[in-house]
């Protein structure tokens, strides 16, 4: 697949059919995750890759409650809170039911606890999110919350020292991938001075 | 340009050719930058391009105190205290003094403070890293320092609201690409649980 179209399709996937992914192409996108830059080439990522049932369905567990945990910190108490609709809330919200059911799901971490070392690791996971469109997988960057935090790290033997920068569930899209909707670049890019959006002559 | 050759051949890049870069191409690779995910599709970046010659000589100065001032951070006072060689320390060190002769420096900026603003405007850079390459355009991700940071926002007239995360200078390399050094998979991925580096088996 060429870099374009990769990056150009790239949207979250958030609904899995229920097949599992060869190991050679988790291989190849770990591969492709570890490339990136990292602070002072500090590489402090690691990658839990959970494929085994009962453990994805014990972190499902963890995630719905965590999600939920999210919810309430903003004021959404419940399901009757959230509108009916299509958005990506609902989805989100399904996902939180279901993340059980994508054939893996990689849990990404960072050496240390803090902003350095979570910006260190992000690179990574766009790099393993544009591999795994290039072979046809789909995924979305997910967090946790620190009301579960403890429980995950128990659960998959996680070293107290790192933390959990993201969750990433990964599979073949039961729906499409891209185009995404932003904003024009207009919007959120400046030549020279902030505020200025004309480019400069060539 | 492949997906994958320009993930497994994109390295930093710190020595630039004196060419400018042509708008058209700046303009693509802004517009992949873009497409990345944000938290809750926020899309929480700006960013702030500078070419014109006297501000980059400005924001050089800048960057040279900043890198000074981070290095004290660390106890490293002077040129005298890092060690000589070929090394990443002396390639930054040098593009500490050299930053404003690359022809384009990307001031990325994030809509708010603190970690999850910054985090969400991360998936974009490694896009814009990754489309740059995909022109022969080079890069690499720095920081500044606090020390610094009024300054810099006051010389770009950026808000007071928006965080300065990453400068990325820009240009065609006066070296070569990739491939880059890391660390093996075995040493950074685990498989269900933390530790256990077999594979399942397909």
């Amino acid at each position: 697949m060429s870099l374009g179209e990769s990056i150009f399709t790239l949207r979250a996937i958030r609904r899995f059919q229920p097949v599992s992914i060869p190991n050679r192409d988790l291989t190849d996108i770990l591969e492709a995750a570890i490339r990136a830059p990292s602070g002072g080439n500090s590489q402090p990522w690691h990658f839990l890759l959970v494929q085994d049932l009962d453990l994805r369905k014990k972190l499902a567990n963890l995630y719905h409650e965590a999600w939920w945990a999210k919810r309430k910190d903003s004021g959404i108490m419940g399901p009757e809170d959230i509108p009916s609709g299509k958005g990506p809330v609902q989805s989100a919200m399904r996902l939180a039911d279901e993340i059980g059911q994508s054939p893996a799901i990689i849990v990404v971490c960072a050496r240390s606890k803090g902003p350095d070392s979570m910006a260190s690791v992000i690179p990574a996971v766009q790099n393993l999110l544009l591999a795994a469109r290039g072979f046809g997988i789909g995924g979305t960057i997910t967090t946790l919350h620190r009301q579960v935090e403890e429980r995950v790290h128990e659960l998959l033997n996680i070293p107290e020292s790192f933390q959990i920068v993201y969750c990433i569930p990964l599979g073949y899209p039961a729906g499409n991938f891209g185009p995404v909707k932003r904003k024009s670049l207009v919007e959120v890019v400046s030549y020279d001075y902030w505020g200025n959006n004309l480019p400069n002559k060539d």
